[in-house]
């Protein structure tokens, strides 16, 4: 299927604007990346100064050129970009990567500059990444668009290639995107594009994983990102990468203090709230990674196995400290390291010296290799339905010795059923790794990286896109005459939430003394009195609550001095009354709130309520709407989830009526995002199962 | 200092029993690696099927060589293993390493070898290591007394040495032993001794350890371990490492099932319960690490670092997007990345370019490289007061460019008063390492592992080893008559408390009706009633459980319901009565616990009470006694401490008391170890601070 970056991705020619002899330097290292990396296709080296250039001719101008330009390679000062935008545009070039620095990272007029670059690609349509970019590597076309030293081809290196699959990396960091690159490479990695996005002044990251999402020859994507700029496109890459089940690696930086403050400046990214893109990376089913080894090892894995179908694993050794190793590190992870049947263990026995072992760890040991009881043990645990998935733990360190036979070992592995992970404790040598390459096989070097890798193959596996919100589940009705007012009390709240279809408790706001009598015949004892007012946020600090009140003697000393205590308190709020309401029904204590991300618009969270959800950091966080389906996602990802399920033999607890509330809750936001930035259900309290749920406290916060 | 195992690290002779001319096997390279690494004593083959093996006269016996042996190495049959050693005692041979398999590990008959084996070092005073192990190296005396295959000298190989200082490595699989060694030397790491254990038939784990703690060339130790052996050995070198201030890293695996269940099968060892190996390293400082990789970074950080003196970090770097990384990645681990003051930030503007980044992290970016930015800031920060360490995050793949002169570096890193840590995003070349390694520089490959490593150092530069608990603090008395049945009501169980000087409230037992209103005159109201009966561990299950009672008519009808619900639910209890106790203050819940474990004996336990200490499983142990002191830092490492410091505006709670009271409890279970097996309080309630604490309930067990 073309993708409208076909051109910039595969370009039949590149001008490369700023082309110089000087080796040493960027604008000449460039030149020498794209020859030495053999690119197919037409180079026309642009500098004035020069006739020609390493044999190529060196024209003065890219007016001069008089041939279609798919792609320019920009590598001249700041001062001078926008005029050879502009010469380029005039010819009809078709992409540009700006590689030059100086301009929105640096502020002031040189972000000005930039401004024009976007005004540039808007009128004419040519496309643009960077400035500020370290450009991207296609192996596919062997386009090395990139000054980056990880592109150098060294004489005499054959390049390590253990995988069919290929990986792309985009990276807005391009000294992080191609040093994925190099490591990926190294552990035989085969890599279809490698792009750094720099400043982003027309192509974005969004856009560029989009081109990968659809591109036929990637299978797993690498994302290293300070922060979204192009949210629309890359919600819609992420939504097609998670329809296509076409897996996707991220790393999110800028998450600490210090990190934001440094991303805010270096590509002039807002690095935004970390919460709102890890809720987002779970929506679309991203594998979120936050180093860079485990990242390629995931990716390393992705890209040599099939998904497994279940958690349990077959650790496989030939060293019995590696292989409790092993099973404890997969085991950590929450996967299942079964005892093995007898029939299977007779098996195995087969194999191996009286000192062996065969219930799982299964240490064949270094006799058994001999006698090929490890490769025999692979081909028996990918056919067997005792296991998953199987981790063999062994040392590689050797330069001459191989425990595997190539002609034994590719057909195992070229028709895998199941993940086959080989782990080295010892540093593998560069001849393990390029003999096992030879029947598709990647060695890896961390162990713990190695178990994550196998844990997160398992919930990717797992992962289904979660439905549409039912949007139509809450009627579409006009609340703006609740929106009047700069701060509404819990009253005013709980009006806008029962208009709005979400239906708190049976509650009167009483607003004269005469009124009392009706709305305790109403409500019922035992009863719950509360102060309110748009001006007290905090009820309770004023002495403005009472609970548990059972005669109407109570009520009305409670309503006299809920007055009272505001009024010594607060003489300047403004007072709307006292709200009536039943005392709830015993349940989970939960709190639901939602608030507007700078980047990705209004999310929802769910949390335990109480101390729990402060003291544990115990919230889950979705881009709002979420469907009800979602929301129970959402639920069971909370580390109390099990409170909800029947703790230590309470009853199990209304789930069902819980996510519709946060379904509705999500809508009414997303519904409302322009007017309201945040709506608090704290505490909303749980009943057993088929008897629903309470909203004891509610905030609407209006947008200012 | 002499050590009794110098003759068995540094021996002048060596027997080679079993020596054999082919290489291809564990016997001939035996002699071919303590040959190729220069071992410089006498080497002795024995083996009665060969005149001389390469050059060297070979023996029929040990008896034949008329020379004092400090060491033998047997690598013969299983069989014949114990004739060997007679052999061996009988010429006063001092050491043995016994390399050949097939004894405990396997069970039965050959476990019955191993017990001969430990009957001959007791008797002879000869001190053996193994059976089952694959030996151990001296790089110091040059001693490769091992057939592991990552000791062979590679012709043309010149080591990688970055660091003076050494790591000794000591570990119960030979296999990971040697692996933890071989990744150390490609770091740069010198390395002292490695020494693997195998079955343990008379060294042990715990005398290795001690042997290294003590060994003036060992500057950090780094111990794997699936189970320790030698208890009392390893308490006492752990303590004696705490006390000169020698780090000891620490793998410890068998903590799943799985790897629980290997381990036993492995080295015959138990693996134990891993919660209380993890309480006796935190009590001595062990620095804890899961994987291979990060203990082996650990160890190179201190290898090549002072420790920090506080929490400040500089992140310094030539990439935006690793310097944000590296400052996420320590941030994450709790440390500090400040933002510089402007004085600083003017220096370091001087030596990078405008769109350079100097507030923290440090971007100098490549072009400040050029200009000695990165050199000049290391030196900058390492005498600056505002940051403790400094983190450099850059590339070193290339093969032929440095970012550093050595003449620069060295002599700042010689007299460096800070860490200074090297990381490198893209894989470090060999180049990069060898040049950065004449200047004392490790060069680091793994983000997370290197920031693990900062925060490691961090809490090692903090950590002081606790007081010896105030065993006297609790009287000394004979609690015997208390632990006569073979289970203890809560009446029973508080008894015994009382008695050993661990006040509970002031509670009465009422065993008839009629002393019901004595019981109320002196516990007042309101009260708690609860049936007790050594018979029923469970009372609230049975309806054995009042409480909030405020009248006499109350307190009498709860005497008969509790009575009565006793004998329904469980007619055939032993009824002692029923407990009054005052209705216990509010204060914050806590569970203390004392168990008994099969390595290390008595432990204690805290955790907050409630769903959160089953939940999130927040609880610490130690062993017990544990001092006032100790306990406190207990209750500081509870995720949920947050809570006992007036978490929310409430009020701090009583930490002296609750201190105090796991203290005692914990001498009591020290105490009791041979008749008590478990202790629990739970609840206890902590009240505010300077008002106590009080048991609301209490179970003492009996050991069967």
């Amino acid at each position: 299927m073309p993708h409208p970056l076909d051109s910039f991705f595969a370009p039949e020619s590149i001008a490369l604007i700023g082309a110089s002899r000087d080796l040493e330097k960027i604008p000449g290292r460039l030149l020498s990346m794209l020859r030495k990396n053999e690119y197919p296709g037409r180079i026309y080296p642009i500098n004035p100064n020069y006739g020609d250039i390493d044999g190529l001719k060196c024209y003065k101008t890219i007016a001069e050129v008089g041939a279609p330009i798919d792609l320019a390679i920009i590598i001249i000062p700041a001062r001078a970009v926008i005029g050879a935008l502009e010469e380029c545009a005039a010819v009809g070039v078709k992409n540009a990567v700006i590689i030059s620095s100086g301009f929105a990272e640096e502020g002031g007029d040189s972000a000005a500059m930039q401004d024009r670059i976007v005004a540039i690609a808007r009128r004419t349509g040519m496309r643009i990444s960077g400035p500020n970019a370290e450009g991207f590597m296609s192996e596919v076309q062997k386009v090395a668009a990139t000054f980056s030293p990880t592109v150098d081809v060294k004489p005499g290196h054959v390049p390590l290639v253990a995988t069919k699959k290929r990986i792309a990396i985009v990276a807005q960091s391009g000294g992080i995107g191609f040093a994925i690159k190099h490591r990926a490479k190294a552990l035989g990695v085969a890599v279809s594009y490698c792009v750094s996005a720099g400043n982003e002044s027309d192509l974005g990251a969004g856009e560029f994983l989009d081109c990968m999402v659809q591109d036929a020859s990637t299978d797993v994507i690498l994302l290293f990102i300070e922060g979204i700029r192009d949210v629309d496109k890359f919600l819609a890459a992420a939504k097609r990468a998670a329809e296509m089940r076409k897996p996707v690696i991220v790393t999110k930086v800028g998450r600490s203090g210090a990190g934001q403050r440094a991303a805010a400046s270096h590509t002039a990214s807002m690095a935004g709230w970390s919460a709102a893109y890890d809720a987002v990376f779970a929506k679309y089913g991203f594998i979120v990674s936050n180093d860079l080894d485990e990242a390629v090892t995931i990716a390393a894995v992705l890209a040599s196995n099939p998904l497994p179908k279940g958690n349990r694993v077959a650790v496989l050794t030939v060293s019995g400290g590696g292989g409790i190793w092993g099973a404890d590190t997969v085991s950590m992870q929450g996967l299942q390291v079964p005892a093995l049947s007898q029939g299977i263990q007779a098996q195995i026995k087969q194999w191996m010296p009286s000192y062996g072992a065969a219930g799982n760890p299964v240490d064949v040991t270094a006799q058994g290799v001999s006698s090929g009881g490890l490769q025999k043990s692979i081909e028996l645990f990918d056919a067997s339905n005792e296991v998953d998935a199987t981790l063999v733990v062994l040392s590689l360190s050797s330069d001459t010795r191989m425990w595997f036979k190539e002609a034994e070992l590719k057909p195992v592995i070229a028709k895998q059923n199941k993940p086959v992970v080989f782990y080295s404790y010892t540093l593998p040598s560069d001849f393990a790794r390029r003999e096992l390459a030879k029947s598709g096989v990647v060695v890896l070097s961390g162990l713990t990286h190695a178990g994550v890798a196998m844990r997160r193959l398992l919930d990717y596996s797992r992962f289904k896109l979660a439905p549409e919100a039912e949007v139509a589940s809450l009627p579409a009705r006009d609340l703006s005459a609740h929106l009047k007012a700069p701060t509404l009390s819990e009253a005013d709240s709980k009006a806008l939430l029962r208009d709005a279809g979400i239906a708190p408790p049976d509650e009167v706001l009483v607003t004269e003394r005469d009124a009392l009598d009706a709305a305790i015949a109403r409500v019922g004892f035992p009863l719950v009195m509360k102060i309110q007012s748009p001006d007290i946020a905090h009820k309770s600090e004023v002495g403005g609550v009472r609970v548990g009140i059972t005669t109407k003697g109570e009520a009305f000393t409670a309503y006299r001095d809920l007055l009272d205590n505001a009024q010594k308190h607060r003489p300047k709020a403004l007072i709307q009354g006292v709200l009536v309401s039943p005392m709830a029904r015993k349940g989970v204590e939960i709190i639901i709130g939602t608030l507007l991300d700078a980047t990705f618009g209004p999310m929802v969270m769910v949390g335990l309520g109480g101390v729990t959800t402060e003291l544990f950091r115990d919230v889950i966080y979705r881009p709002a709407p979420v469907s009800t389906m979602e929301a129970e996602t959402m639920l069971g990802e909370l580390k109390a989830a099990p409170l909800l399920r029947g703790f230590r033999g309470a009853p199990k607890a209304d789930v069902a009526a819980l996510s519709k509330l946060i379904s509705e809750v999500s809508v009414l936001a997303a519904r409302l995002r322009a007017k309201v930035s945040e709506i608090e259900l704290n505490p909303v309290l749980v009943h057993p199962e088929g008897q629903g749920v309470t909203i004891v406290d509610a905030l609407v916060v209006p947008r200012t």
